[in-house]
């Protein structure tokens, strides 16, 4: 028998500029199937399901779900909460006693875990259910997936972001650092490769967290850079580890670090670590003009800043998860696979095969030396940024013959 | 007799997103009069003409112009150098051998200062010649003029870059700071208001440099919006000083302050000043998660992100500037008033009266609290931002009644 029932959407994790698109989408798909009773939202992910916090969706206007849809951020707002098995028995309560069956969460891998646990508990109590993981990470760090929803903006922002920095670098030369989030995968921190045009643009440095960072070799190589250009331009992800993977800003720190329910370690929403480097830098190299930026939440929220290329896809994931779960009454998690130059389809996915694991950079995006992109790599994220990414000019004129031969 | 000689034009201080307009609009508007033997760009400002560092820029195509005035930061880079009688005289050689009678110099209030001198020292040795200084700064602290170029589209991107984050911290709520740039005037932080839409949305709290910053008064604010939203965002400028006027960044900061050639405090290109507020509420207030961003450089370079508005102003005032120096043979600073809503026009004003002086927010722009700003504010900054400011849209749908009621 069909299985009816009706729609749940909610969203997990930090926002991305395109969540909200993957949230329309799954709204404007589900409506078009006679089975589906009611198309509900939860508030603040799974906490909102747990406190039976949820908005009708049957009753928004296309409009205001196209306009949602371009708005960046968790439209039905977020939570970091991780379900155990209490937890998960208080969210069935409420799924049965609204008839919800079928469960969209929109999120990392953490998202997909819990929506891994969810599934699991339903098949326990044999309540007949869909739940399918819809990705989403500007961290780009999802096991199948060429790449994730949410990704291809916020490369797309830090590479508008060190496109300008570095302009700027060149007008006031010093050393400037950029730390870029990512707090495993090295994605975001290789996109800022993007702002290069002319062969002396920044970043001239880029450091990754697959990379073990080792101060002397950080040191010797600004050191180089800065020798032959005057200045330097240096992207760091917030994830750098040394060795032995202890996180640098954990070595570097003196304060407590703070973790949340996943037991990671708090990384963004601080300075601390470019203002450590910049230190570092100032106390062995002998350059006055340093300066580090954090990029921040910015590389995640900017209004204003978005690919359409991920505007699409994220919208796409969103309607081929509905397909899955009512069409054809699959579980899963859906994964963008590519399937050309540029091309992508989309294919439902083990969520164990997703769930709480961490995809890194393969060896031949980053170069040798662990402190570069390769080619490669830059081939893999250009059509991921959208069109009409700003480019930077120089002047040619000719210099003028000196007079006073100086 | 009409003056006869070459062009030079330059530009000093922080870079903007519109700073190449303006010089595009002085060149391009150069090569109309006759009188102009010959158009120089100096490289890295003032430091360029004593190196006798020059790009001919009549050797340049309008095509690459119209690139260059699109690109951010300052094309024909930038310098800090402040000169003194010395670097006067070795500036007039280099001016003299190469016949340049016309000076024109994008910058702030200390480039005005610059022009000042230069324009003295010309006088003194009789050499006749017209200096005029552009406006550009992101600060707006412009003396004589409603507003500066450069300052629209800086102000476009902490707008930006709040609603983003006000729809960051709505998703996961908590405390946000964000610091922003602006030495002595708020005109910059003042704008991050531009980023609320709806009744609740943040930045809840704005302080600026013109308001004695007070700790505790700072900590009741951010208890009081807390205990009403469940979250607070806070927009604090980089300047904000205590009642005696010494900068908290100096006030709480342990280590050593940088001060440029002018006698400025490095206050930007650290993250110190957003983690220490944060430390402080984390101290004070037993709210858990509390994150703090610098908007850092990314505020006056970021590529992408500017306004249309500023955009046309500051090739009209670097037209404009030509106009006065060449068409009618006079010496000055170029700034922009308000003759309309919305309209402007630009004058000639004398440059000891813009030299080296900061216009502050007048009182009508700053609520009595000193933590917000008013609507005459709005009404001032909403037209400079440009067009097509992105908005922020949120689900209507209602609330679904409890089954559980819980």
């Amino acid at each position: 028998m069909e299985l009816r029932g009706k729609v749940l959407v909610a969203q997990g994790g930090g926002p991305t500029a395109v969540i909200n698109q993957s949230f329309v989408g799954v709204v404007k798909e589900a409506r078009k199937y006679s089975q589906v009773t009611g198309i509900y939202g939860a508030l603040h992910g799974l906490a909102g399901i747990v406190e039976e916090d949820f908005v009708d969706l049957t009753k928004e206007t296309e409009h205001n779900l196209e306009f949602i849809a371009q708005t960046p951020s968790s439209g039905l707002l977020s939570t970091r909460d991780k379900p155990d098995a209490a937890y998960c028995r208080e969210i069935f309560k409420v799924l049965k006693a609204h008839d919800v069956r079928f469960f969209f969460y929109i999120g990392g891998n953490d998202s997909a875990s819990t929506v891994s646990i969810i599934n699991d508990e339903a098949k326990k109590s044999s309540y007949d259910f869909r739940a399918i993981h819809i990705p989403k990470t500007i961290d780009n760090d999802l096991m199948l997936n060429d790449h994730t929803p949410g990704y291809g903006s916020a490369a797309r922002f830090v590479a508008q972001a060190f496109m300008g920095t570095n302009l700027d670098n060149r007008a006031l030369p010093g050393v400037y650092i950029g730390i870029v989030m990512g707090r495993h995968a090295g994605y975001l921190v290789g996109a800022t490769a993007l702002a290069r045009k002319y062969e002396d643009d920044g970043p001239h440095l880029i450091y990754f967290p697959e990379s073990p960072f080792d101060q002397d070799k950080f040191l010797a190589d600004v050191k180089r850079v800065f020798e032959k250009h005057g200045r330097c331009v240096i992207a760091v992800s917030e994830g750098i580890q040394d060795k032995n993977g202890v996180p640098i800003t954990v070595k570097l720190n003196e304060n407590e670090v703070e973790k949340d329910a996943h037991g990671n370690v708090q990384l963004s929403g601080s300075g601390s670590l470019g203002d450590l480097l910049s230190q570092l830098i100032k106390d062995n190299l002998n350059i006055k003009r340093v300066r580090a930026d954090t990029l921040g939440y910015l590389q995640r929220s900017f209004a204003g800043c978005v690919s359409d290329t991920d505007q699409i896809e994220a919208r796409e994931v969103g309607e081929r998860a509905v397909q899955f779960a009512i069409g054809d009454n699959l579980d899963g998690s859906v994964a963008i696979v590519r399937t050309g130059d540029y091309s992508v389809d989309y294919q439902l996915v083990e969520l164990k095969e997703v769930a709480a694991k961490t995809r890194l950079m393969p060896k031949e995006f980053i170069n040798a030396e662990g402190n570069n992109v390769t080619d490669a790599f830059i081939k893999y994220v250009t059509p991921l940024v959208g069109s009409g990414l700003p480019e930077a000019y120089r002047i040619r004129a000719p210099k003028v013959p000196k007079i006073l031969n100086k």
